[in-house]
């Protein structure tokens, strides 16, 4: 029987170095609930010389990548580079080499997860990816095979800390978009180019993945309807305040007659909703299954520790696997084909703000489009009366997108109105 | 290869019925999860005649429950009966013949795990059990695995529904303990002898379960110091508010340097805590980990189709892991021995409502009795103020126990003092 299980990092940034951390700090905990001993082999860094955030010995390093993928040493392979490439020949290299994986590079598995997942079954080897989504919460697990006796209904999530801190800003403290990304960006919640957060790319490769697993159906990123939260405005929180709900980020996925309708857009929740109460930082991923009901997992979304944690539980899982001879059993779960719908067929609710002339009749000429259009108007209030211009709000019911749209461009080609300010979904 | 995994079933209660109904509503998605059949071949139940929750064919149904643990023919028995016997030696008979055992039987594992998991250990077969705590929330095998990455600081759980329904009316109606009670039990929330859930104890059952797992050493029920939440008045819950707090019946586990602090107790916990917001009768984990920092898990933590989730969950990890030849690994992680601290050890802030003469002088002399005793006082106010006597609301600061209990015998023989009423640790 084997007595070491040797790994090998690609990369040595915020998650690389917790990693390193996380990893040396419990080492004889480790020992006791694998059997054998975990030993970093090598670890892959683009420079030699650059300022670490852990103290690593200079003779773990190496700038030859290959030299930890094509390692015959080496069992486990470690991706924490992130991106698409090189991290995707890599894994596959070390897939084929009959290397387990350990990865949290959401973007490359909700681009190339087939290619990957078959590739680790081909080789009858595992790729672990709980990192992937929600940083150190347990999520694709508990998702793959604690809820598994479920049909979900519904995931829905708060899974961008950097969005989430700053809508939590914009709510606390009535200040605009740019401000509080600014304010994030100081603090070192948001990147220099934020991009990747605050339009909902990274939101929207997690999702993908989620609902690849919730719906045993392949979901790729860019299958994801996906809107960031440039366009909310301090009014926009604050009339969602005045009817009991906050605007979030949410990222969704749910299952209908006509296929998966999967999504990331600025969500407006009523304040009693669980992912209501989750601010700054955190993330939280609710679940909604038909026999569990509704279940909520909630943590630190980010972070080198945290997610460090997800990875290393993923290195402790597979090494005990290797000790115990029953690895490649972490299979693929994408058993079924189910459309992903166009975002037009979805059905929600919807919060309009929009710039109308304060005078008498205009609200009968919009009322008319959207009953014309088979948009029907749960409430409407208006603002500020008694300028020239108003703000009129609307909440529809639940409505297919489509028609909504259409209304919408009826409705701005009006003289009385002057423009649609924001739309956001709203969500139960 | 097996073709099909044959499960005996021992109860047919509300899980019980909860589980056969999940079994059979999703029989071809588990065939393509698991790769084989999962079939129900017998159910135990005490009388054949019984009206039941679900439609059940007759011929499943015996009353022998041998007939299930000895059959060569079942795979996997799955006790859902509860308390210690017969189940106790239901399961290890089923055990020691090579049976895998799916239980949600928290009694039983709080107080005769160890010989279970040996048992199981020595047959070389698994025994699973996410059903025995929270319900449907996955908690169990994410804490031992997906968590294992971390040294656990601490658990902190709402773990019964009952109870957090019963303090949820008391928050809302200012109602009495004996009235919220009744409105359980009217609802079907609280059985008709409350014991095992208002006294705490199955709480209790549970933290121990979750502190052998989160600190790898075996904590049994009577090692848990309990206390139900009968002694709790509105004028508790009112203070409480006063000082932004809630009441909840917290079960918790931490790791001190004189070993395990596990108790379950009501506590005075600040609203800005994740679990202040959990109400009714959900149930929530809060986990916090060296690592990772504070994860929650949030769910249904009863009732027959959620418990079935973690249930069926568990029959289809071991169905898979037949199929897969890879069973008898879900190990028993007590590899450590860590003693439990007395609870005259442990330390905790303190909320004290006590009757007092309304009347100069009385506060220095507690307070100088408080000092003796080193116990801090970190805010006191005097509520009613005018009569003959006043409640004094104390909260200390942090400060062990046997000191407390020591001042509070004697203020207690003070003339001044008429009583101490209430005696509730605070969490932060």
């Amino acid at each position: 029987m084997k007595k070491q299980i040797n790994i090998g990092i690609l990369g040595l940034g915020t998650i690389g170095s917790g990693t390193y951390s996380v990893l040396n700090s419990h080492k004889s905990d480790y020992v006791k609930r694998v059997g054998a001993k975990i030993a970093i082999k090598k670890i892959a860094v683009k420079s030699l010389n650059k300022k670490r955030l852990v103290k690593v010995p200079k003779s773990l390093l190496t700038t030859d990548v290959l030299s930890i993928v094509n390692n015959p040493e080496i069992d486990v392979v470690v991706e924490l580079m992130g991106g698409i490439n090189p991290a995707k020949d890599l894994i596959l290299k070390a897939l084929k080499n009959k290397k387990h994986v350990v990865t949290a590079n959401k973007e490359l598995l909700a681009n190339y997860g087939k290619q990957i997942f078959d590739t680790a079954a081909k080789n009858d080897v595992d790729i672990y990816f709980e990192a992937s989504v929600g940083g150190g919460i347990p999520i694709i697990r508990p998702l793959k095979r604690e809820l598994a006796a479920n049909r979900i209904i519904k995931v829905m999530g708060i899974v961008n800390g950097t969005t989430n801190y700053i809508l939590t800003k914009m709510a606390d403290e009535g200040s605009f978009f740019e401000q509080a990304l600014s304010e994030a960006q100081a603090k070192g919640y948001a990147e220099a180019n934020p991009k990747a957060d605050v339009d909902g790319y990274d939101a929207a490769a997690k999702i993908a993945i989620l609902a690849s697993i919730a719906f045993n159906s392949r979901v790729v990123a860019n299958q994801v309807f996906t809107e960031g939260i440039r366009a909310i405005k301090p009014q926009d929180i604050e009339y969602a305040r005045d009817m009991n709900h906050v605007i979030k980020l949410i990222a969704l996925a749910k299952e209908n007659k006509e296929g998966l309708d999967v999504r990331v857009h600025p969500t407006m929740i009523p304040v009693s909703h669980p992912l209501a109460a989750v601010s700054d930082v955190y993330n939280a991923i609710f679940v909604e299954g038909d026999a569990v009901g509704e279940v909520m997992f909630f943590g630190q979304g980010a972070g080198g520790k945290p997610t460090a944690s997800a990875v290393v539980g993923d290195i402790i899982d597979i090494a005990g696997n290797i000790i115990d001879g029953r690895t490649g059993k972490m299979k693929c779960t994408c058993y079924n084909k189910k459309q992903v719908m166009p975002v037009g067929q979805i059905i929600s609710s919807y919060y309009l703000r929009m710039k109308v002339a304060d005078k008498p009749g205009v609200l009968a000429k919009i009322a008319r489009v959207f009953g014309d259009k088979q948009v029907s108007i749960g409430s409407v209030i208006q603002k500020g009366h008694g300028g020239k211009l108003a703000d009129l709000v609307f909440i529809t019911h639940q409505t297919k997108e489509k028609n909504l749209r259409a209304a919408l461009m009826l409705i701005n080609s009006l003289d009385e109105v002057s423009k649609t300010n924001n739309v956001i979904r709203v969500e139960g």
